[in-house]
């Protein structure tokens, strides 16, 4: 069955905006090292860090029919998420579309296959992360889904669910949990900003954390290097 | 047997310098979804875009002894294509070539394995497509060929084909078929600027297009998303 | 056993720092085609080339433990080179590890694994050459070993080995034939300035480097290109 | 949070076995599809071909300690689902583990990630489907999960689920609809014997599935090889 | 343009089948070390190996629709090989294409991407050779072609080409030296009989083959191992 | 500097040979998870198993000269170990060299490029581990080394070093650890065969290993799984 779901429920926008103040690798860290996409997973350009609420799409194997499609299920401060049902390295997004979903305030678009026309894109300042750059043009001719749950390079995203994504990569916080972990971030950045003001100045990681006493009774031995033969 | 090929018949210069204004992925579209080398082959930096002649080169893994037999063959205009006979990262290419190639008015490289010495290719804007970045030093020692049809990373190219090479990757047009592909671009460029137009004032591809009566056709469904439950 | 050796042997501070004027293609030439780690490490920005004395880390996959402990044992001049003990992507290393790094006079990290943070080491300018980027976070769980010989990449580094680093990749020098690949290094680029300037003029490397002979001798034959039938 | 969900639902076993008579292309073609693992997970040798309930397992990259966790949760008829949180290539998974799960009357694994000591499962016909084969060694340090639903090889897995897995791959059936898809596979596999005996009777696809009006309409073109030039 | 060739030209049939007594190994060999696929492409079991004349089919990614076509194009004696135009890990072809290509008596197939219902088509002996295995599923929505030039796992073939395919991978022999290539491969084969006959005696390569000296000239060093210190 | 070292020194036949008793998996475990090729490393068939003493090769890419070379150093109860200086996926190794390595008492091959012959490899019993199957020829033109330390599959290999390989894959023990290491193998195996009996008796790993309190002290949670809601 083919379906798009319209109306998601979105976190408040306040909300999925707040995230982008943090990096994908905090976000990873505060909701207990969960929701990365694999890194195969790379931005097409360095520097954009966005935050937004996911429209998911799922697309058959170089078919890009539904993406046309999802562009009208989007709104301002969302981000486009595209999963093929099998392996694709087409090219399923170009400028045109990235033209039509910045009409509507769509903020970047993530995809596990391929991306074209990066130099336009770039020129634009429309971000996206995917799995490669190709040029190669898809058809449209097969259904897909649009905001039904997908596998996006290894991790399940739904409808609604933040996403998160930077030079790092791309990270996915589920909508119910959102606000929490919001607020591990921001105690996780304080507690961060402390140890490298103390790292900076010099102290080692070792005591800091207090590493020293478990490391010996894990049996860590230390020599110093033997002299060298003549 | 080893060939070199000389004077091979090149298409007019206006007319292979004139696909340069237009991107990859037009050319790609405007000759059926063709051409296109496997996405693999990637810009070394951002940002060139170049169209030119093909020189092909044939060479044995790890081995670039042909490379300096082709550069005798090249013109200004030309562009250097590389096709290992197997597999091979090794690094063929780098800043004394491509000063040499230089001299002659040659205007990049597309390899199907490594190049090197990229930050001096890019301080130069000697432009370059390959496999990957190698710093793995080859020999001189087997005979390939210089002017013959190659396959590289799974497209064929003849000598004298039109290179079409941007962030987006490398297509190739046969020398027959050039004019007619370039006003193909030109219809296609044209059509794309009135769609671009449209959409960026906020009008839906899908209508647009016309995709609607025939999503319905197959089958596609449209839900509103449930309420939460509380 | 997991140890950690304390006050390696390093080269003399200012033969380590001079390798840093060749790149890796003519330090790899130099001294006969080795050292090279393999191609996919890659640096996680461009432009960045370095030299310095190898501090080794041994890590269990997705745990990086051992680089707090290795910190401790780096001074002034040295480079972290990272080998897990098997396959990882994991992010072993982000912004906290290059600060206290820098604070220590540490110049770059290599390691065949993840990276995070990379717009902060990025706008930081603290280099590294790595696997993948990954913000995948590892544990402390498992001991390894800092100054032990480790396969990197497929290249035997010992420590107080020279690391040198930049755009084409990474490569590695023995300390104890450290002086005799930069006279060799000195060698081979006074050479290349001569080549370069009488390419840049245009003649070929042909003649230059007397090919045409052997070329001959092996067999390699020359053809006009047949004209086209009409 | 870490946890070990107990007495999960399964299938009733008679549904379950019914789908070992179907393969997992059928199975895969019967809903829609959809279910398939990514073709990277193959098995450790030919010609096993089995189908049971699913118990999930979410473990860290190099850390088989949940899997010794899981197998109390095992019963009759059980598929052990294995998913690393990121890439590893370490052999969870040897002989040892495998005599404890078939003493419990588990009937195979499923992991994306290594396993060992192929020769002696193979011996004692404990069907493993894998993405590498590897003696790397793991550790038992980092908690996970066990009957969480997982993400494996691409493919979201609910604990109870129904697994498929023979030569071509792993195939899943939610639980909800293990019913209905059985019947789908008989119904697809009466149609298909009808098939393959007019096709073994030399009839074509061509006509038996009414292909040649649609492909006239979409212009597909019959034209004779042309005689050879003399 | 989508085309279907009819009645392509192909070798003597005494001709095609005579290669199936030598390997690949030794056709790829006797015409010059060209001709063969890419080593991704493999058996889907061992000990097959046959030979016949190229039909070819260019596909879509993910689409399978002219397979169907190309099965009326078969005659006795031929192998298929099929090329998508771009990367698909899809199983385009399974038992009942099989049933329909045998019924016709083709040999076999050559597909850079996927196949599946392996178990039957090696209980039924049809052999094939594969990018991978994959049950998943492809539409019939789009055309290719059939009989037109293909690139396939990086090697072009032209229908009425020889495929030689066996354990070690596929080569392919232009139809217009397959009867000089023939009589090469007979060549050395008597010579590599003698030659076996010496090695299987003991002699060394090294003498039969008359390197020694070659070696000395390049300056290859032979020193006895030092005695262990104590 | 191209070297042969004759001569080198090698464990007791005795003891390379009993290493062959005990599976890769086993002697990995048994010197503390070390010595483990990559698992890209796969064997041309199922079932062997062998130990020996290496001979190592340093092989240019695509390039067999030195194969040769290192035969006249082989014995009986050696195997032949060969790492190619950079990435190659030809097809160095035949039945020609097998036949010419048997007759001189060699057990096996290991190397990280391409075999070929593998149906007459196969038919020999002569095993083979290898990264691939390539029937891709080589050249011999590029001298190498023979009996210097090797980075092979990203593991160190000296001369002299034990070599075990069976379908998990290959493992290297360090000569002057051999006899301490096979102690280490006995000790594990009759600790394994005591567990085993407990497992197949349907006894728990959680319980035999004690593992129960630990996970408690980290805080895994049991719970069973919620009714279904009607």
């Amino acid at each position: 069955m083919n379906l798009v779901l319209r109306n998601i429920h979105r976190p408040p926008a306040q909300l999925t905006e707040a995230f982008s103040q943090y990096g994908v690798a905090t976000v990873h860290e505060a909701q207990g090292r969960t929701g990365l996409l694999a890194p195969r997973i790379r931005p097409i350009y360095a520097g954009a860090r966005i935050s937004g609420a996911a429209v998911t799409v799922s697309v058959p194997p170089a078919d890009n029919w539904m993406i046309h499609v999802a562009v009208e299920q989007c709104r301002a401060g969302d981000i486009l998420v595209v999963a093929p049902t099998s392996l694709s390295e087409a090219g399923y997004f170009g400028e045109l579309l990235a033209s039509s979903l910045r009409s509507r305030g769509v903020r970047g678009l993530v995809i596990d296959a391929g991306v074209r026309d990066v130099a336009e894109l770039t020129a634009m300042s429309f971000p996206a992360w995917s799995r490669c750059i190709s040029a190669q043009g898809t058809v449209k001719e097969t259904l897909g889904s649009v905001n039904v749950p997908v596998v996006c390079a290894g991790m399940l995203v739904h409808p609604g669910d933040v996403v998160i994504a930077d030079d790092d990569g791309v990270c996915i916080v589920p909508r119910q949990t959102a606000a929490a972990t919001l607020e591990q971030c921001a105690a996780r950045t304080r507690k961060e900003a402390a140890v490298r003001a103390r790292l900076e100045a010099g102290e080692l990681g070792l005591d800091i954390y207090g590493m020293r006493a478990r490391l010996a009774e894990r049996g860590l031995i230390y020599q110093d290097a033997p002299p060298e033969s003549a």
